[in-house]
């Protein structure tokens, strides 16, 4: 690039900067996120373990409910359940379809929500991840009437993420962040399955 | 629930049971896949890095190499950088209009390339995350023709995250499995700054 381009180059930069710099200074609050991942799409319960990571870069305690998820011993339990500053709760045994006796899934989802909601009162817990409880919604396993009090009434600071498809209507307009993850291509559907690392 | 009724429900489930366990059977192939996480919402990186966390829990190999993300000491650098079965490569100093120097960048996004062509030929490496690489191309700090060549010829065994807004058709079309996010919202645009442990 010659010394006009990138002079031009810079100028452009500087402008762009002094606008992101203006939102960034307009962006001044500290607060505890609802954030709910949804949509059909690979990467709701992904993301949020990758948060996880990060609010334990950071020294803090990090708790997920895992709702739905089977017995397979799966890559993100082998790795977080082993970590101190890690709760971990499996709290179901698979999709009802596999189960297929719903008033073991109801029982084995009211427990996990019983211990998700001391998580929920306890501020030394930095990040929860209710993941995968929209389906609990879907299913009327548990109603909303009955999550939203505990997550609105959470310690200031603490964060919350929820993953699962079909978010209902209310979760998504309590929340602060939204994501809709949508399916454009997904290996499955070209006869590939869950790859380990990947998908569990 | 009466006993009619969770007969019903057996029912319905071992149905539905039949149609999923069908389509489970119908995949049974495994191969390294190529991911694109894109989209303009929030839950990109932290899925890639996700991902990290289930390939170490399989006792596997991770690298990840960031393109763009400046020199803050971030959550998941401080959790996964220090984690001896992962290569963590910083390959660059924020986005352009913050650097506002752009033959730097593209040295630093060109070296960064460098290393990730020599993780893309080692077979000992279960997972690469190509943090941001869509900016890359977008800014033309890197052609596409450079750099499929070395991400088709990887092991055959080895999985791939490139994340990034704005994805090229190119690299969606090339791509296993594709996930869009949504920003249906972001709780930046309420005066919310960036939340350590979720954003950063």
């Amino acid at each position: 690039m010659s010394d006009v381009e990138n002079a031009r180059h810079k100028e452009r930069a500087q402008r762009h900067k002094a606008v992101v710099d203006a939102k960034i200074a307009a962006a001044q609050e500290d607060k505890g996120l609802l954030l709910v991942l949804t949509g059909n799409g690979k990467g709701k319960s992904s993301s949020a373990f990758g948060m996880v990571a990060r609010t334990l870069g950071y020294g803090r305690k990090a708790a997920v409910f895992q709702f739905i998820k089977g017995a397979e011993n799966v890559g993100e339990r082998a790795f977080f359940s082993r970590h101190p500053d890690v709760i971990w709760e499996k709290c179901g045994e698979g999709f009802t379809w596999e189960t297929q006796d719903r008033e073991r899934d109801i029982a084995a989802a009211r427990a996990g929500w019983e211990q998700a909601k001391v998580a929920l009162a306890d501020p030394s817990i930095s990040l929860i991840v209710l993941d995968e409880l929209t389906y609990l919604v879907t299913y009327r396993y548990l109603e909303l009437g009955e999550i939203m009090p505990a997550i609105l009434a959470r310690p200031a600071m603490q964060h919350v993420v929820i993953t699962g498809r079909a978010a209902h209507d209310d979760l998504i307009e309590a929340a602060d962040t939204v994501s809709a993850i949508r399916d454009v291509k997904h290996a499955f559907r070209a006869g590939v399955r869950a790859q380990e690392g990947i998908d569990r």
